[in-house]
């Protein structure tokens, strides 16, 4: 077994070729949510299969509708030991606002010892220590210490589709004891954690209409209902007063946590996060940590109705559009949630309006694994021998649909693992990954593996 | 006097040409809401410096702190006739959302007799005829029946900023007897119309604020007070059920219509408009006519946050932002009412959130002229003998200020008249304007000016 001081001079030793690779994998424009990047996508997974392959890894790419996903596998493989299927993404959000970067988002840049690019943090980073850890492995031990399956997508940011499609027909290919998914994170950077549980998630898209073309204001400001004056008419209505969502049933499938679970989950019990702003959108009753744990939300991401441009229009417009995803805990069905909003939204259309509401097919529901399984025990102590210091358990309030659907095809629980930090501005300009956490990351994948038996 | 049969035949002569140097007219994208058009702004200022010039008037460009103000005056002019004043603006809306353009709109395309381009119908076309109106006189008659001082400006539809600051200085150059503007329209194109009032208008501009940057709408969904949901909110409670503004004081200064001056208005009993869409948006007990023409109302002209464009974006925006417009009936004082409207969406901020208002200058007070004054009944006249039907009095939903501010520097009543007409999508893609209208502008124009003694 290779100390974890061994590892870290092996780690240094290759600093300088893995942070070059890093970076051209974080050029590769590989935006899953917009059409247009589709071919820069490919170009990503291209690259990225060649790099698997150049580090001892029998790799296929498998054609989806839309980008390829890529499976790697260990040669070493054999029957004597158990097999740990590993999950990772290597697309990303869209980059808007763009005028908000201070760097190119494609042209990695350090500064403070963290990398800024889109995808630094989620999930390319986190993505290439994994592949470091096991080409490293490869090269020291001759072989993998737990038979290792490598799966990397290109469409998590837009509901992993192409990939939940093809699950049933590579069930087999799949077959694992354990599912590790590295694309979570830590509260506090010295803190070591796993997480046990994600949140499902659903979406809307939305458009209220009056007239079929804008109209002049003063013309017929005070006659038209305008569309933006319905659309957050229509809005204001989705939330009580105490923060609750207003929509009928829409809590009625949450299921509470029992006080056993709770036990083994690390509540913060002064919650004192320090969030760079007021965290008031609770529902009232929980703390930050609970609402975000525990209980489904309803967040309107995107609006846009009439000139919002520089300068002043006075329009009334023909449309106002809304952008709407819930956040949904385990046994929460999406599309039943969803409709629930939809209706709810219908039944509020002002007089005169029309409002047309489209669900994507981007979802996916929310999941808890037992807290002391064993991949959970594997990755808690590996986690603490790296830190130095007690691995807590947690859950996350972001979604990775592909988590619950791998479970279910493998019948694993799935264990989430990172070393992302709520800082990291993972979705938002800036984004940008810790070289000393890339190394971490690297040291709790090699060790964890070395844990197995 | 010419006989209006004659006018025509003079008119058809000139159709070609007129026509010609009416599209390189509508070429200039002279969007004066925009700075970065200014250039572009201030050519279409000097091409059109020199057309009056070659129609036969004197020609002074007044520099302003953007873009000139033309002021053509008549070489004829004695002291035995009286004086009008005459306004056009040369400036156009934005072109928001450019694809809902049928053609460009800064290539003008005639299709069915209707020339479609930004600014065909507001004010380019208006401003066009009725300086054939002159020329064609002055070349027919040698001279014109009335001294003539005509006011075109550049930047109407950011708020006359800059004429409006040098109206004192000029207020000797501008002295006149009578102010008509020629930047209104008509119900019907079959009936005849002229405008004796509008309503005042100021803008805000918003923006909520939590986070200084974009969140995980994972990570903090139900944690941060979403700028969307607080703005949605806010913006919620600026009307009651029943269509009111709902902001204290708002009507406070609303002098009713006396009866007098009501009987001398063309209301429509049945209100029967063709809207093209259901009109409900109006105060309740108010007719969409008197909604328009009577009371003041806030709209909501624009609207964005997080991301709308394709595709999907799981965020919480750190700051959503909105544009109101409020239209003003006469004796509304436009700076009082909009702090009204700020100090109410202040107030209603969630808490963990902060909200900028700004009130940009682009404001105007609303008017009301006395239905039976000279200019009035001169302009009644020649729209009944050109249309050969009564001519109506009427009132107008939209605000030109700068009429209020004309007719204060020179006492005198402004009374407004055109042809545009409801569906010309003045401010909407495709605006349009029809050569049958052009050339009754120009009628109107013409005769009216024949009638004065």
């Amino acid at each position: 077994m290779l100390e974890i001081e061994k590892l870290k001079k092996l780690f240094a030793e290759k600093k300088e070729t893995i942070f070059h690779d890093f970076f051209t994998f974080l050029r590769f424009k590989s935006i899953s949510t917009d059409s247009s990047y589709l071919e820069e996508s490919k170009k990503c997974a291209d690259w990225l299969a060649q790099y698997l392959e150049q580090s001892g890894l029998n790799v296929e790419q498998w054609e989806t509708c839309k980008v390829p996903v890529l499976f790697a596998t260990d040669p070493f493989a054999s029957q004597e030991k158990k097999t740990l299927l590993i999950y990772c993404h290597y697309d990303v959000q869209p980059i808007d606002p763009i005028e908000e970067w201070l760097s190119d988002p494609f042209e990695p840049t350090l500064r403070d010892g963290e990398i800024y690019a889109r995808g630094a943090s989620d999930n390319k980073g986190q993505c290439f220590y994994t592949i470091w850890a096991l080409r490293i492995l490869i090269k020291e031990l001759g072989q993998l210490p737990v038979n290792i399956k490598f799966i990397i997508e290109g469409e998590e940011e837009s509901g992993s589709t192409g990939l939940s499609r093809i699950l049933n027909e590579k069930k087999e290919a799949l077959k694992a004891d354990y599912l590790l998914i590295v694309d979570c994170g830590l509260e506090k950077a010295d803190t070591p954690a796993i997480t046990l549980g994600a949140r499902g998630l659903v979406l809307l898209e939305l458009s209220v209409q009056e007239a079929p073309f804008d109209l002049h204001s003063g013309m017929m400001g005070g006659v038209a209902y305008n569309p933006n004056r319905a659309l957050v008419e229509m809005l204001a209505k989705l939330h009580t007063e105490t923060g609750r969502v207003a929509v009928e049933g829409f809590y009625d499938d949450v299921i509470e946590i029992s006080e056993e679970e709770r036990k083994h989950l690390s509540f913060n019990p002064k919650d004192q996060q320090d969030f760079g702003f007021e965290p008031t959108g609770m529902e009232k009753g929980f703390s930050p940590q609970e609402a975000c744990w525990l209980r489904p939300t309803l967040e309107i991401n995107g609006m846009s109705g009439g000139y919002a441009g520089p300068g002043f229009k006075t329009v009334i417009p023909a449309k106002a559009k809304a952008k709407i995803s819930c956040r949904l805990v385990p046994n929460q069905d999406p599309y039943h949630v969803a409709s629930l909003v939809r209706d709810f939204l219908i039944a509020r259309t002002p007089k005169g309006l029309k409002t047309e509401i489209e669900i994507p097919a981007s979802s996916g529901k929310g999941f808890r694994s037992s807290p002391n399984c064993y991949l959970a025990e594997i990755m808690a102590k590996s986690y603490s021998d790296v830190f130095q210091k007690p691995c807590q358990k947690t859950l996350t309030g972001g979604t990775i649909p592909i988590a619950v659907e791998l479970g279910h095809i493998i019948e694993a629980e799935p264990i989430l693992v990172g070393v992302a930090l709520p800082g990291d501005r993972v979705h938002s300009p800036n984004e940008h990954f810790g070289i000393d956490r890339f190394e971490k990351g690297f040291l709790t994948i090699c060790h964890a593996l070395e844990l197995f038996c």
